[in-house]
This record gives structure tokens, sequence and C-alpha cells, in this order.
């Protein structure tokens, strides 16, 4: 193109603010409405999906992608079944724009209240999984934000080949087509207009590895919602039901490894480490899980575990390893979590009300947990119909967020003439 | 001191990040002793509080200060009256933290809900007035947030007078000291240590001009709540109440002319202007405002008005300046408001309910009101009891910001023992 990248990203995004204030306004049906022909066209169209993903396949395996890389790359009818099923359930969610609570008199005899109301723009950047440009798009059509799309150059025709269905929803509809943009050109130089652009764009959700994310927070100029580590402990408490311990800490760590809500390090009370820890030791060698504990935990499972070193505690392995620390107490174990852990998701097992309720209270993570497997931390595992991201942030959105995370509040005052004294 | 700066601010930090821990756990009860606790020694320390205050006017004076800038940095017996009043008052404000709302079943069968919790260590940056200090570390201490407190150097004796009342209120509640620390060295390389330490510090709150506030989020490596401008709008609807349009335009331009809150540009409907607007510009003139208008305004008021140019729509006069501009729909009044407002307030005067309806749902402002003046726009008049600012962002705190805004709220979880298939 002739154009600069940043005279066409400016494009988008003057583009993308005028229909955000469209969007603002639309009703909830015609934004269900715009979901759900995109459903259908996405289901009439799976013939030039699935042509335009062997594309990106084929491209990829050229430039040597490797195949974990490729499998987040590929459509399979599976996959495009999920993408038509998750914009329908987007349709289904209520709307959360437009509501307005607590609308209060005041002593000067106004009315106060808010409302909730769409963010504007919201640019999501993301890499190779194609479907994450359904999730984008949805949560934010319905949240009434527009959205600019700017996925991995790996996939370029598959998200185009999506944006093209997107775009009949939003037709049908009668929304205009800058409610949703998928950024065209492969040029990185568009990732950096995207976010220094705070005229035309409200908030940046980068999705994807640990160096993409640091990268855009360190230079946007406009919000970021994140999610940088997720270092997640279970604390088996002294009051533990053996038998819930056993399950949670062998499902939080093994049900799969990847996943930023995995259990990376293990905690124990001095008191039940002995009951607990052999036979949930013998599960995980089952499951090829290398175990790296403290001295304490060394001695007592011998050589079923390796040594610990300072940085286990502060490592996201992502992989089938665990490292196990036996504390002392309660106090031993939050001021573990605090220090070493990534504010992300965090678990205790007891039967013990006062542990419970001060496990709750005093870890600072953005989800915690009695009695259950950190991996149920996730948008749709607690509710919110979908997910946009999780975020270990502490303003604004915290956790996995949905459509709330999409929106913002504004006060509204209703007089009959009142002026201030 | 020997210590450097970045080494002091550095100790500072830790010791609020310290301290954050145990205020995130203190009881209401405890939060509240310390606050009728320093409102004790505020009381009984007014000799001393007058002094160091008298101390801090001879240098301001000595330093040219203007006379605004004296009068801001002066206390008189009856601004310490508000301070003892202002912590009082933020005594007997219901706690926010530790409420858990909306405890819901999933179909898994774990149970999910939201936990209010504090935002860990607040910085606030500002300048001259004193009082400040004392809100700021009010609102943080109920809010269960460490503050460390940067005021301006101007101000120096007064804010270290009014740090030893804190201190005693934390001494008398058994909370550590450094709940609330107050930067003792009046270095400039203070602010920038301050703003670049996100280990220690969760957010800044800079109060001050529009130099310092940029200056600050352009610095930051922490998150900032913030307001720039305040560019806000009153538009008289074609079916307004003459009365009440005259009563509310006259009050949100002439109550006070240097707030934020106040009216800077007045939109009137074509169909309305010959019978609002000459009792307005006769209203203003007495006031000493001067009006600057668009042809239109300037054909129907005659030497009453001069002509505006494009640059007044965008101008925060601050002073008895007011622009006014004819429009010949709501539709031209809302785009308006969105080109040239700050998203800060802006208000309608309408009988009619569509209009008002438009106006609250795409007017895209921090606060918006249907027959109120804008200077209603305000922590306190909008129940929050107090304020340690407005927001002019969309993320996290939108408009006057209280304690709710000093929180955050993580997901709560509880099972049985429950693990994710």
């Amino acid at each position: 193109m002739t154009e600069s990248v940043l005279d066409y990203m400016t494009r988008l995004g003057k583009g993308a603010r005028a229909a955000s204030r469209v969007l603002a306004r639309a009703t909830t049906a015609q934004k269900n409405i715009a979901l759900q022909a995109a459903a259908e066209a996405l289901d009439k169209a799976r013939d030039e999906l699935l042509a335009a993903n062997r594309l990106d396949l084929e491209n990829g395996r050229a430039n040597g992608l490797d195949e974990a890389m490729l499998d987040r790359l590929a459509l399979s009818t599976k996959r495009v079944d999920e993408m038509i099923e998750g914009l329908r359930q987007v349709a289904t969610l209520p709307d959360p724009i437009g509501a307005i609570r607590d609308m209060r008199f005041m002593p000067s005899g106004i009315q106060v209240g808010k409302m909730r109301v769409p963010l504007g723009v919201v640019g999501i950047i993301y890499e190779s999984r194609p479907n994450v440009t359904i999730d984008a798009a949805s949560l934010c059509l319905k949240s009434g934000n527009a959205t600019i799309l700017r996925g991995g150059s790996e996939a370029i025709h598959s998200n185009r080949a999506i944006a093209v269905c997107i775009q009949q929803g939003l037709a049908t509809a009668g929304l205009p087509a800058a409610c949703v943009q998928v950024v065209e050109t492969t040029d990185r130089a568009a990732v950096g207009a995207l976010i220094t652009m705070p005229d035309y764009v409200d908030v940046i959700v980068p999705r994807g590895g640990k160096g993409l994310i640091e990268r855009i927070s360190r230079d946007a100029r406009v919000p970021v919602i994140k999610h940088l580590d997720g270092i997640c402990h279970v604390y088996i408490d002294q009051a533990a039901d053996l038998d819930k311990a056993i399950r949670i800490a062998d499902n939080a760590k093994t049900q799969r490894f990847a996943p930023c809500n995995t259990m990376e390090t293990l905690l124990v009370h001095e008191g039940i480490a002995a009951q607990v820890l052999p036979p949930l030791a013998q599960i995980y060698r089952e499951k090829g899980v290398e175990l790296r504990g403290c001295a304490r935990t060394c001695t007592l499972l011998g050589n079923a575990v390796l040594a610990a070193s300072e940085e286990d505690w502060a490592t996201e392995y992502n992989a089938p390893i665990l490292s196990i620390r036996l504390v002392d107490s309660l106090d031993e174990a939050i001021t573990h979590i605090n220090r070493y852990g990534s504010q992300h998701t965090d678990a205790i097992v007891t039967e013990n009300f006062t542990d419970a309720r001060r496990f709750l209270t005093e870890v600072d993570s953005s989800s915690v947990m009695v009695n259950a497997s950190t991996r149920f931390a996730d948008g749709f595992e607690f509710g919110l119909g979908a997910e946009i991201g999780i975020s270990t942030d502490k303003l604004h959105a915290r956790g996995p967020v949905g459509l709330e995370g999409l929106t913002s509040e504004k006060y509204v005052v209703f007089g009959d003439g009142h002026v201030r004294t």
C-alpha cells in the first residue's frame, strides 16, 4: 500500500472512534442480531475458513513454526463449531450497558447514581489462535466497544476470513463496519501505532507470551489490561481434609501443565506433611511430574525429590515440574505467597473456618480459593460466559475479565433545576 | 542526609508495602480509632500547626509566592476545624473493605463471588494545600491502603506538623507508623522515584496543575488516577424550562469561576435562544462574565458578546469568561460536547424525557446531569463523604473518587474439594 502504516492505523483509529459512538447507543437487540448473524455467516463459510487456515498453516510450516504454534493456529471443524457456539453464548449474556444503579437522593435534593457504559475503543493484540478474533470481537461488541484486532501475522488469512463473517453480522444488524476492524497489514509498526493513539484507543488488551506483554506495557501510551505471570499456589493447611487435599493438589498441577492457573508451588503445613506428601508424591511420579523440595521435603520424601533453589519459588514452570515447601504456620504460607507469587490464583485446603477466612483476606491475589483447584480461575468457570483475558493488575479489572471488565461507570445526576449554594 | 533520595524513597516504599499488609487486615474499629485519635491530636496541636504554617507562609512570601498560592497554603482556625471534621466524617463512613458480594453457585459446584480489597500502597503528589494531607491520609487509611504523601515543598512544615498528629492516631490504634508517611525531603527527585517503584507503589494520585499531572502521567511506571481538563457544558434544550435553564446556567458559571466543574461553554438550542439568552446575558454582565459567542449568538446579543474562535470551544478558562454556541439539534449538542469537551461533567436542561435519556446515554463524560448544575460534580455532593480527586479517565475510577476508587475486587471461590475436569 502507498499509505504509511501510521496513516493507515490512524484511519482505523478514527473509524473505530466514530463507530464506538454508534455502538454505544446500539440496542441490545441490534448487538445480539449482529452476533447471531456472524455465527450464521461462520457456519456458511466453513469451506472458506478452512481453506484460508490451510494457507496460514502451509506458510507457517514453510516459515518453520513449531508444532505447538501450528496446533494453536490450526482450525478444525470442532474449533469452528466452538467459535459459532461462542458467538451464540455471548448473544445470550445479559447486556451490561446502560444499567443504572443506586440512584439515591442527596441532602441537596439531587439524585445521584451510576450508569454502566462502554470503554469506547479496545485494541487487542494477540498471537496465532484465530479463535481469539471471535472471542474478542464478540465480547467487545456485546459490551458496546469498537475493536481493532491485531492478530499474529501467521494467522492473517484465517483472521481475514473470520472478519468477513463478522462484517456480515454487523451489516445484518445495521451497525457500521468499523465496529470491528482487523488490521490488514502484518507490519510490526502497526502495533507501535495502535498502542500510542490515546485519542482513538481507550484500552489495549495484549494476549500472548510474557515478552510481548512486557514490551507492550512498557511502550503503551494508553491503559493496558494485562496478565503477566501465573505463579499459583495450593496451601495444604494442618486442618485439611486429606482426601480433598490430595484431589486438589493433584488436579491443580496435573490436569494441564501449560495454563497460567496451574499450580507451580505446593505449600504444606509441617503437621500434615507426613500424611499427605507421600501419597501425593506417588501420584506425581506416576504422572511424570518432577518434584523440587525444600530441605524438609527432601528429608521426608528422600530421592523422590530434588533440592529446590531460591529461584524455584519464583518460577512459572508451565511444565511438569512442581516445587514443594513445608511451612510451620498459616502465616508462613501467606507470607510466602505474597512474596513469591504473582497475585494470580492461590488456594487453601482446610476445614478450619478461621484459617480459611484469614487466607481469603490476607492473600493478595486476583482469585483466592478455599477447597477448590486453582484450575477453576477462568472466565467461563466463573460464570462470565467468556473471557477476554485474566488481569493480574489491581486497578480496573482483576482476575478473569469478561463483559464487565470492558465497561466503566459514569455518574448520573437527576435534578429539578437544582443549583449549588 | 547522607542517604540518597532513591535509597530514602525505596525505604519509604518498603515500609509502606509492609504496613499495607497489616492495614489490609486491620479491623474497622482500629481504622476508626486511628482517625478519631488523629482528629483529637489535631485539635490539641492547633498552636503547633498554626506556628508551622506561619513558617511556611513566611518562607512563601520570601520566595515570592503569589497571593492565590499563599491563600491555598494558609491554615486558619476554620480550616483546622474542617480538617478535624473531615477526619471524623471519614470515620463514620461504612468500611468498604472485606465486603463479599454475589457468591453464586456455578454448574461445576463451586461458589464464586467478589471481595473488596485495598489497592495496597497509594502515592499522593500534591501542591500547597495542607488539608490534602488529611483528606488523602484519611481516605487511604479507611480504605486499608498505606500512603506515601508528597506535598509541595512550600507546605513542608505544615505537612510535617499534620503528620505528627496522624502518627499519634496510628499509634493509638496500634497500627504501624508506615501506614501514612510524609516525604521529608523537598528534593524533586523524590517524585521521580515515587512514580517509578511498581514493587512498592500500586497507584499514584497527582493533584495540582495540568503541567504537573501531564508530567507525572508521562513518566510514571505505575498506574495513575488523574484529572486533566474540566471543559464542562450546559446544554439548554428546546424543551427546557426557562426558569430552570437560567438558574442552572447562572450557577454553573458564576457560583465559582476556578473549579474544574464550572461550565466553560453554554450550548443553546436555536429554538429557545431568543427567550433564554438575553436574560442570561444580563445576569452574566452584572457578574462580570465576558461572553464569547458563535456568529448566531453575536447576532442575537449584539455588542454584549465577543466573537468566539475555534480555540474557545476547547479552552478551560477557569475565569469569568464563557463561550456560547447555538445549535440546531440535540445531536449537534452531543457531537459538540464529545468533540470539544474533556469528558468531565456535562448537563442538559430539558423537560423532554427522550432528550434527557439520549443525553445521559450518548454524552461520554464522567458525570452527566439532567436539570442540575455542573457544580454538583464533587465527591461530597455525590455522597462519597470526601474525594481524593476527580478522574477523567475511563478505566478503574471515573468521576469523583472516594473510598471505592481506592479499592479493587478479587474473586473468592468456595469449594468442597472441587477439581476441574
